[in-house]
């Protein structure tokens, strides 16, 4: 069910691996989809430019052909009004909407922890500084489509509303089976005080915040995780707007000690292979009877999953149980892999902390793990992929804000530092800027 | 010499305008010069494609290859060595090392002042924090070519240092003249902490760092401008690792009033308009006296610049003297246009910096003045181009740290929390993540 790997070395170039952005295959399914809806056989990058390039010229009338197109919707409207996701909400069980509150009260009780605030240093020589400055406009990707994911919304609109962003809009595809936004992540928008909802998914999306459309606004910064398409076409339009990260498929890492329970182990396996056929889950310790219980218990419990072919399916393709020889080789392999989730199912997890370079996020101990985390603990869930975490941050209320240098110095400055800058101008073969200088330095009146 | 719009429609039509990465197009002498070595007429983008993938493949030998065919230099060997740095220093002119070890000294302090720290908040339910954690190795882009630019360096190393990287490298082209990297380059390298420094640039240089080579290191992240096909290569690396922008041409917004010293502005102007051809320096004022007489000015210094045919160039094509009704509608063009350099020639210019919220850095008042922020003020001179002032900042030290999330909860906390999130699992139909709360939640023991 989920492979063992006793070989190290074989474990490092295959389920360990790190495979680039540009080097994972289209699946099947999406080769050929491609080339019914194209009429030819173009890779994901070139069929999303062919789609950005078509939103950019004819805008709206873009946005609806290729949502029928492509994901079989014909919407009237691209825009949900304010009274629908009033319906939403009122029609959403209120079970559910108070776990929608809940999440986003512990969302946004962490984030407002992190604070920053602008700062200017005043002495003889004038002022220098930071200004810490909130974007405008942020646009938001909440997948939807066949399982509508309003965590996903609310752990990306949260830190945005906390950095103080005057507006998020949201894009999310409407559900095949109704046409519309589904009622969930439309409550999750209002929930997280979103301004606007668009019923719009995929590179489609992306394009319109990109670019703008008669309808959708443009954005400073697009935010949010999506299938492939919306991936590529996130890294397609950076430069022309922001982005925070290209998150890929998800993954986790847990390293468990030979105390751990399988039973959690396997649990915790299981919900990350869950989500689709490209999750990976892999599990690290030094026990080989550990491994082998949770082998046996990830069997055991697959039974009883929904989602059980999709589990068995990632497992075997990307997920492992991975022997180490000792519990300091499996935190070197973590800092090499540099997981989204790193889960510590270890005696005493807090020692390990310090060892740790590398993570999208750490889960101490048994009671505290990835799930919490998927919707309720605070932190967002969107969290740097595909070892993106040796460089990259979940995303967090500094993806909102920007800083803005501040420079107010005076003649007292201008004296010291001046001449300095005169030689380094000279030395660069930079003329006009050693005039610029003179043209002060050379002029006594202040 | 510089034009006058005195039509602000037409103004935001043309020199305000923004224009997207992909639709700069390739002046002719690089697209000559592509033909020529690739046999074919490639896009730029093509081209550094096709870098980037030999160097994949080939490593050190395609780095000297495209070296030699694209810059004409034959090095014998890619990195330079610690004796080579050592020598450099000690023949540098004593006076410009000072110069150097005085701007290094302003940029650490500045940005010694960026303070953020690791937080963890412990209470009933156990912990919640964000570790601030340094990124490992760093890769730096210091231009080189025809004129060296060992400012950049500093602008980006210093941060990194500060920001507590382990290892900082740098790529830097030889000079075409004599086959090395500028003693004032090595120099300021060693001034700023770098630990590596390689004799590469363009594409290649970029391949090389992100993807690693037998003689140079994978990096974590690549920071640093550079030409064409540098911003090309770091946009293709991104995701493999991270980048902190794309830094296009430079630009500069002046705002006079009617008393500023048109001199003082028309140096500023030049100033910029001296870098390179497609260079942008733009002024608005709602005073057609000042306007005439900045352009009187610009007329009469760029005759004793050096560079005076480049900035005649780029002050045609892409500068200008804008007249706007008011010092409001000034600022509020400014923060449509989102300059790279914000310079406020106006009286008392710290009543406007509240109304600013789009610049990669605010210049106040005559003393003030880009040039001395481009080398000795302390921020960081590599600020966001192109209008990527409206979501990015400025190079600092975030830039070199990332945030990992930790997440410590304990029984009481999910005793409270989890209920809400088995909820919202079954809500998105994750039933593996129920499952994974259950098996706690069900569990009573501790």
């Amino acid at each position: 069910m989920i492979p063992l790997y006793d070989d190290l070395a074989l474990a490092r170039r295959t389920v360990l691996r790190r495979v680039p952005l540009d080097e994972i295959e289209a699946p099947p399914a999406l080769r050929e989809s491609i080339a019914h809806v194209f009429g030819e056989r173009l890779t994901p990058d070139a069929a999303v430019q062919r789609i950005i390039r078509d939103v950019r010229e004819r805008g709206d009338a873009a946005l609806r052909e290729w949502g029928y197109k492509l994901d079989g919707y014909s919407g009237a409207a691209l825009e949900v009004t304010q009274d629908e996701i009033d319906r939403a909400v009122a029609h959403l069980d209120p079970a559910l909407l108070d776990a929608l509150r809940l999440a986003a009260g512990e969302i946004e009780r962490f984030h407002a922890r992190q604070s920053r605030n602008s700062w200017v240093d005043f002495n003889a020589e004038g002022a220098l500084g930071q200004l810490v400055v909130p974007l405008r406009r942020v646009g938001l990707y909440a997948p939807g489509g066949s399982a509508p994911l309003p965590s996903s919304l609310l752990m990306a609109a949260i830190p945005a509303r906390v950095a103080g962003v005057e507006e998020i809009i949201v894009c999310s595809p409407p559900q095949r089976a109704t046409g519309q936004v589904a009622e969930v992540v439309l409550a999750a928008a209002r929930v997280a005080g979103v301004q606007r909802v668009f019923a719009l998914g995929g590179a489609q999306a992306i394009a319109a915040m990109a670019y703008g459309s008669a309808s959708v606004p443009q954005v400073d910064k697009i935010a949010g995780p999506g299938n492939l398409f919306v991936v590529l076409a996130k890294r397609a339009v950076y430069g022309v707007v922001g982005i925070e990260a290209l998150p890929g498929p998800t993954e986790t890492l847990v390293i468990a000690d030979a105390q751990a329970d399988p039973r959690l182990a396997a649990a915790d396996l299981l919900a990350q292979a869950e989500h689709d056929l490209v999750a990976s889950a892999i599990l690290l310790t030094p026990s080989r009877a550990m491994a082998e219980a949770v082998q046996a218990e990830v069997a055991r419990q697959i039974e009883r999953l929904e989602r059980a072919e999709i589990a068995a399916q990632s497992l075997a393709a990307r997920g492992g149980v991975v022997l180490v020889p000792d519990l300091a080789a499996a935190f070197a392999i973590a800092n090499e892999y540099a997981p989204e989730h790193l889960c510590l199912l270890v005696e005493q997890p807090w020692q390990y902390v310090g060892l740790i370079r590398n993570a999208g996020g750490i889960f101490l101990g048994e009671r505290s793990f990835e799930v919490l985390g998927d919707y309720v603990a605070g932190p967002s869930h969107i969290m740097p992929t595909g070892g993106a975490a040796r460089y990259a941050s979940p995303v967090n209320v500094d993806d909102f804000r920007k800083i803005i240098s501040l420079i107010g110095l005076n003649e007292a400055a201008l004296r010291r530092i001046g001449p300095a800058a005169a030689l380094l101008a000279r030395a660069e073969g930079l003329t006009a800027h050693a005039a610029a200088l003179q043209a002060r330095l050379g002029d006594e009146q202040q």
